[in-house]
């Protein structure tokens, strides 16, 4: 029914949506469904609230988000609060603090609502899901590998197969720099040109950054691609000590995702640092084959307290973009006066039963009218549709 | 570990809480239960935002939220915005603008999270879940009777029986009311005395209210309790003709619950109307027997563009409170270098598999300490705690 009265009271604010069915039962199952396969490798789900203190939620790596979280006037405590934007680091303040004495490695899950000030182009939505794990307190490469190839278990069990990897080492440019002492401006310029892939603008910055470095770069700049040939071409570059320790972690973990014999197509670009400023180590994107964004993204980092840790978030508005479309349900429709034990024993046998309310209607074109394929009838089941009415709106 | 420099860091602000492990996996399986059963009676899935603007979000019965819910400036907009503070009015929303062209009756159900600006004595948590079902376009009382039957189903179906169903009708007391005319402090002060049922009180206000009505209140007040009784001292009482109405309904929908065989215990409150001010039929509060608090309440209404609609809200807090213990999950150290085959395999039965990331450790007391009862050892799940380490912290 139309509103005349109150014109825009069905309107949203951009960036913000109803999810209507089927679409809203599908988002809630494939969050469970991903938590499953991370409860069964361990990983203990934990769920920090939608606010928090300022100070507590932008500390640390959250600064990065200030711009992007809302914040609001406690009237309770008369302190600043924030919606979190982002709940990794709300999962590495709990495992610092209210896990601090749990054994390590820890490992925990985490999937909830997020929330952004404002909508960027690739993801114009401001409130969406995130679901992730983190492994705290685990130094070794094998530990990449696990958040890795459970993250492809988990997006393959919700129908996602075809995933591609794009491991990434955004220490390994500041690893090289770092002996240079190169003034601000031209490390802008510079990572400026590196984040754009342009090779002639790096080899323009030679006077200033140096003839071997700038060529290593170049040489780096096209090590991007495919995993092998990508980590050979990486392999013959000539590194700085600390460069070098970071290209073996890149190895290594290439190595080990290769050999658990999971189905990922693995790339490499050694280059890439947007979107990973706080990560001290091997970090990754996924995507699936055909889907058009990132479906997620981790890496290695160090927690507030200078844990080793590695974790992944997938972000559930590209999930769910990427999955197959949902299954029907098998729905049947009860006339009035239907005995409550026979709607029972429907129901614990799958059927969705959706009984009518009066006696008036006929139930084949009463079932038909509410999208039902099936009716009771006479105590039997029919089919009285060929093909259930859609249920989307 | 502590955080000497940042003693505040952990501190949340009152009402606000982490979940942690295994009580956040429990309260995730609980909702999603709880929607399936819902989703098995017909009730489709909807996800609204958690912000929306502030005008529509308080418009109609929202209105009576307006002190409970936090409010922000949207800098996109320039307009302010609400954080729910309650779904049902989210839903009713939906119901009459996005889905107002689906057939009636119309089922939606909903789980989220709502925010507060205060606790309360008896909820002192701001944040929490709530879980529920909206019935829009049922003007009959068969749809209040599906509504209830099938929220104590879904409380059974996450083990929580002996369900309290405690009927009221907030609009008896208005309907009887309704001729005489009192003035506004009479009438505050005789609702005030009702609520606390106090007949004294109520027989004192007998010059204002007339001595015929404060007789039939206090007899109403007196049948309040178990249902049978109940409804026989009620319907023994002398009521105009709309009130009339209301207990014919209040009735019909007690004799509805008990044909239908649920196992429910029945009272009667005819003079409650504590926080059910926009409900205008058959009201209902659920309680299972041993647990303190409400776990939840629904009842009659009419939507914006003034469809009958019924409906129920689980609370989320009061729920878990009153589940059983979870089960132990079975939990399985894999030793490092364990084939990812086998990790799978066990995964696949049922295991929670926790992979040891270094070979240094022995595999018993490594799973000892990372809580888990089983190992790996030589291709073999053996037993390694008679009682699996504690998982809470």
């Amino acid at each position: 029914m139309p509103l005349p009265d109150q014109p825009e009271r069905a309107l949203l604010p951009a960036g913000f949506m109803d999810v209507l069915p089927p679409h809203a039962t599908c988002e809630a199952e494939t969050v469970e469904r991903l938590m499953q396969v991370f409860a069964a490798y361990g990983y203990d789900r934990v769920k920090p609230p939608l606010i928090e203190f300022e100070e507590t939620m932008l500390a640390g790596s959250g600064a990065a988000l200030t711009k992007a979280t809302f914040r609001l006037m406690d009237p309770v405590s008369q302190r600043m609060l924030a919606l979190r934007s982002d709940m990794t680091t709300q999962i590495a303040r709990i495992a610092e603090t209210r896990l601090g004495h749990r054994p390590r490695p820890l490992r925990l899950s985490y999937a909830g609502q997020v929330l952004r000030v404002r909508g960027t182009e690739l993801r114009p939505e401001r409130q969406f899901g995130q679901v992730g794990a983190e492994l705290v307190g685990a130094p070794s490469r094998t530990a990449d590998v696990e958040v890795i190839v459970m993250a492809a278990e988990a997006l393959a069990a919700v129908g996602i197969g075809g995933l591609c990897v794009d491991l990434g080492a955004p220490s390994l440019v500041p690893a090289i720099l770092a002996q240079r002492g190169l003034d601000a401006a031209t490390a802008a310029r510079l990572n400026d040109a590196l984040d754009r892939k342009d090779a002639a603008a790096v080899t323009a910055l030679a006077p200033a950054v140096g003839t071997a470095t700038a060529d290593l770069l170049v040489r780096l700049l096209a090590a991007a691609g495919p995993a092998q040939p990508a980590l050979e071409k990486l392999t013959a570059a000539e590194l700085p000590a600390a460069a070098a320790s970071v290209r073996s972690d890149l190895i290594a973990v290439a190595d080990g995702l290769a050999a658990t014999g999971a189905e990922l197509t693995l790339s490499v670009d050694p280059v890439e640092g947007r979107g990973f400023e706080y990560h001290s180590g091997v970090t990754f994107s996924l995507f699936a084959s055909g889907a058009p964004g990132e479906l997620g993204r981790g890496g290695r980092y160090l927690t507030g307290t200078g844990e080793e840790a590695t974790g992944v978030s997938l972000f559930m508005d590209a999930v769910l973009k990427a999955l197959p479309p949902p299954a029907r349900l098998r729905r049947v429709l009860l006339p009035a006066g239907t005995l409550a034990a026979d709607g029972r024993r429907l129901r614990s046998e799958g059927w969705v039963t959706v009984s009518a309310l009066d006696r008036a209607a006929e139930p084949g074109a009463e079932a038909r009218r509410l999208g039902c394929s099936h009716a009771l009838i006479d105590g039997t089941v029919v089919v009285v549709a060929a093909e259930p009415h859609s249920l989307t709106p």
